[in-house]
This record gives C-alpha cells, structure tokens and sequence, in this order.
C-alpha cells in the first residue's frame, strides 16, 4: 500500500488516506489498494468494523482531473469502473463500514461518505459535488448522495457546486453524527464499538439484507425479509444471542 | 380477543394491545387477533380511522424471544409470516392507521408504528430494533423502517440496536408529531378527526393510490395516477364534494 | 400566452402565472400554455434556468373544481394527461427549473413545486394537498409530493388536506430555502445564478442522468453512471472546464 495505511485495534479497522500532498484524490491507484483492501479485511473477518478516514486538511477530493484529462476514453472509463467495483466491495464486505470526516469530503469523496453504511462529522466538515464547475457531472456520486438525502437538495448540491455544512449533512441524513473535531476520534470508536459487540456472522446476514430489500417493492421487500428473519433465527449466533437475552446474560459469541 | 381490546367512538376504532405482563409482544396468538379484528374493521366500515395503542410501560416489545426460541424452523417461518400477513391487512383496509405511541417500540413495535399510515408519539416514548444484540437481526422491521426514515439512521438503529428518542424520530420522519404525554390522547385525536370528516369511500382510493405509487417509476407513477384522479373525479363523493366546494357549504357524505 | 407571461434576462427565464382572478388554477388553456412555453425555452436554448412564480396572494391553487365538474370522464382523462404532458416537459427540458414560491401553492399547485428540480418559499409561503376535503384525492400531486418528502408527512398532508408551513416543507425537503418575502427575488435570483455560471450542455447531461439513476437499483444506477461520466468526461465543455480547473482560470463555454 503506498496511499493508504491501515491499522487495527481489536476489533476495527482503521483505513486512512495518505495521500496529502494529492489531497488523497481516488487515482486509479488508490482505488485499487483501498479495493485490495477491503477485500482482504473482508476476507479475513478479524474485524466487524472498518473506519475510514482522511487528513487534516481534506478527507478526499474525488477523483483527479489530471488523470481524467491525460487518459483517453477508455482509460477513463477503466477508472470509473474501478471506482465501481470498490464501492461495489465496500457494499459487499461482511463488515460494517463508517466514513470519518474531519474536513472536506468532495465530489467522489462524497460519494464514498454516501457510500458508507455510516457516517460521522466534525463540525468543520464540509461536503460538495462540484464536478459540474469543470463540466464533469458528478454524476457517481449522484448515486449514493440521492439515495442518502432528499432530491431537492440532491440536485442543488449537484448544480450549483456548492458545499454543504456538516449540520446540514446531519439535516439532511448524509451523516449519523456532528461533533466538535477534538471529540471527532472517540465519537467515531463509540459508535463502532456499538456494533463491536454483535456477531460478525449476524452483522453480515444483516448487512446483506438490508440494502437487497431496500430496492424492492414494500411486500416484495417484506416476503423476502420474513424468510431471511425465520432463516436467521436458527443460526448458532441468534440461538446462543435468545438463550442468553432469556438468561439475561450477555451472549458469547466465538 | 384474548390479548386485545377495542372501543369505538363515533368514526374512530382504537385497538389496546393488553398483554401487559408479556410487554404486549406479538405473540403468534396476538397478530392472528389483530389481523383477524383489522379484517373485521376493514370489512364492516363502521369508522374512517383505526388507532393502535400500547400501554403505559411500553406499546409493544416485538416478537417474543421466548417463542421463538421454543418453535422449530417451520413453525418460526409461520410465525413471521403472520406478521407479514398483518401488516398486509393493516395496508388494504380502507382506514388509515395511527400508531399512538406512549412509550417504548421495540423491533416489530417500531415495525408496527413504521407500516402504520400515520403516527402520534409522547414526548418520552422510544424506538428501537435491536434484534441484532441478541443476534436475531430486525430484518422485517428494516424493511419500513428504512421506507419511513433515511438510509444512515435506519443502518445505526439496526446494527447498534440502540434507542432513537421522540424527538429524533419525528425529525427523521418516523413519526407526524410529539406531543407532551399528558396531551398524547386529545393530540392523536385531533389528527384522526382531521380524517373522519373526509368520506371513507375516497380515503380508500387514496390509500390504495398512495402505496401503488409509491414503489413505480415517476412517470409510470403519475400516468397510473392520472387515470385514478380522473375515475375518482366522477365518483358520487366526489360530484357531491366538488359541487359543495363550489356552493361553499360542506359536503354530505352519508 | 393569454394566462402566463415571460421575462428574460440574460440566462434566466422567468414565467409567471398572470389567472389571479382564478387563483391561478391550472386550467387546460393554462396547461397548454405553460407545455407550449416550457418546450420552446428547451429547444431555444437560450436560458441556463427557468424560474416560475406565481402571484401575492397565491403560488397555483391548481386544477378549477369548475372545469373538472363541467367535463366529462373523458374530457377529465385528457386534462389531467395534459398536466401529466407538462410536468414530463418540465423534465425533459435542459434547464433547471425553480419554483419560486411566495404564497400559497395547493393540490396540482403544490404539485408544480415538488415536480420542480429546486424550490425557495418565502416565509408565509403554504402547501397543502386539500383534494381529499371535496372527495376528489390528490393522486397525482401525491407522486412527486411523496417523492421529496417522508411518506408520514406526505400521508398527513393528503388524508387531512392541511397545510404545511414554509419552515416544514424545508426540514422535510419540498423547498431548497426560506427566505423572508422581501429578499424572495434576490434570494431566488442568488440561486439562479449560482447554476447560470455552468455549461447549459454539461447542466443538460446532468438532469438528464439524474433523474434517470433515482428510479434504478443502487449499482444499476452506479454502472449506468460509470458510462455517463465516461462519456461526459470527453465532452468539449468537460476537456474546456478540466484545463480550466488546472489553469487555475474560468472555463468559456461556446
């Protein structure tokens, strides 16, 4: 990894961006160790979290118009894949995954914040799609950041360019929490070590569930639900998890 | 009724969840109740609005771990899917639905407030899903969970299992007001009797219109309702209404 | 135009419902107008933005209870398509069109703002979707409506035919901004201007791409944009905007 640096506690991963001087922009390169990444800490499941974080100056710019403009057609739309199938892996991972944002989260920096199952701002962060000023339509991350907040302020986001405050992400529900930047960190492990405390194999049953139901229609959604719930309810983890709600005691869980 | 009790005002059917000892869980017992008193309501169209209320302690605690625990597969599966079949029939029934919430609604109670078509909460009731702590992922109540609130707060609730307050519901769209609990039931009566004055038989074309709709592609969704709007315009409540509006008098709806 | 006027300035049009005798309802002459206008301000291709404004006293009360009585069924089939005509071409046209929003908009009125890609309201603006009080459901308002706002305060809004304040509609996403009526113009202007400064072709791309991927699956949506950007990043305006953004300069556009 030469743009990114992981670290590991107990039970988190935390994946920073470390390309400061490039204001950790998605070059086709980071975009493919951040996807290695992911796919090994997917793989390895000693972790049910991972938490990404940027720098002090910029959680990350998007991707680089440099590259954009010095790649041909196909070239860029290679990129553009490789930016899919990352956030395609970020999605498939057992894990939960949580952006931590101290500072600017812009274009496809955003999108990896929209991305992202959770989120967590300080109170400095911004966030804008501003693709359009150079005549590139942030059309990715129009994805994830209109399927997190409304359309009315999708759309002026994506229009106008401009940036939106860390309070209004949290009005507008881009991101869980708002907190000054020196509770930023502990903040960001609270809400991880609440879910550090589940299962891993539940914690992957219910990730997969929830975003395969959440394109489908109400009952369609329901039917499939219904069968993954009865499913679930005969896994060792939920059988040990009942008996020890039962008991009440806390559940071991391997 | 074993475990539910009803009262009726004028237009107004309130439905009491009653298992007060078991923490008013949704016993396979208690949603066969349900469906089977939704049914007669929807059928009989005596009232314009049902109103489902808990207790004191708490409105409903879920499904009971209990049962689940003592069932085997099949029967697990049976149970899950006369919840679906409930919160089916609390869909087609001409009514609309208010929850009322006093106190705590806990993973299939937040399920129940959620498919509700409307909802009242105290200024201390509280939500969650938090299956998952016992390893039992709240994949049902995610599915209108996620349909009423955005995509980050529905995440947090279900994998930390975590209480969200009143107030935190109402801003993410869970619930249509809160209200000090002292004035809960004078306040959900209000919002019921700002329906009953509507006529039933148009409030059951416009709750079967809302939800078609509401899972369609835009254009799809305005086409099909552009053909509901111009049958209903012909419609004897609607003749009577339209010509009462212009003779500025209230319409008479028997 | 007998019903609707039109001024320009340099990149904004403006179009303004002129029926204040009858509250400005979207009549069929006025429908067909308003189609007629909006077709030729796309293909003219003038204006980078479209703002419409309604009068002092009311935004659009919507479709005349009158007219709906003196049609038949089939006449009232054709004018709700020919308002279902006009909201697709608010669509399809390049540019972003603003509902600038002074008083009240109600029914098919408040349908225009929620159809709009952006709205300001100023602070003693209302909504309200009242077809419901003379049994003739808001059906077709619903779509848009219940697709900026959550579906508890859009079922309030359509079953009780109350209005919503200024201040709601924005914490529930049916406005961009509230502003106090005497800064309406400038306010409105202000966000005019912050999208006249794009490329009218890139703004084109964008809306289009846009409101195509909202109605698909999340990585449905994701691949179709990956090929959207792709190709937008070779697009003249886009390698102008790209060498400008590295220039450090404005980007000119045609």
């Amino acid at each position: 990894m030469e743009f990114l640096s992981v670290r590991q506690t107990e039970d988190i991963a935390y994946i920073t961006l470390e390309n400061i001087k490039e204001f950790n922009t998605l070059t086709l390169q980071v975009l493919r160790e951040m996807d290695q990444l992911l796919k090994e800490i997917g793989t390895k499941r000693e972790v049910k979290v991972v938490v990404i974080e940027g720098s002090e100056r910029v959680f990350c710019a998007g991707h680089s118009l440099k590259e954009i403009e010095a790649k041909n057609e196909t070239e860029v739309l290679a990129l553009f894949r490789e930016c899919s199938t990352m956030m395609r892996t970020l999605r498939e991972i057992p894990q939960i995954v949580i952006s931590k944002v101290r500072s600017a989260a812009v274009a496809a920096g955003c999108q990896l914040v929209a991305a992202s199952d959770l989120a967590v701002a300080s109170d400095v962060a911004k966030f804008s799609t501003p693709g359009i000023n150079s005549g590139l339509f942030c059309s990715t991350p129009a994805v994830f950041l209109s399927r997190n907040i409304g359309r009315k302020k999708a759309v002026e986001l994506l229009f106008t360019g401009n940036f939106m405050s860390a309070q209004e992400a949290l009005l507008h529900g881009l991101v869980n929490k708002v907190v000054p930047v020196e509770e930023l960190d502990a903040e960001t492990e609270k809400l991880a070590k609440d879910i550090t405390k589940q299962s891993l194999n539940i914690i992957e049953i219910g990730k997969r569930q929830f975003y395969q139901q959440i394109n489908m229609e109400d009952f369609q959604a329901l039917n499939y639900s219904t069968e993954v719930i009865s499913l679930n309810s005969k896994h060792p983890d939920a059988q040990e998890g009942i008996r020890a709600f039962i008991e009440k005691r806390k559940p071991v869980w391997d």
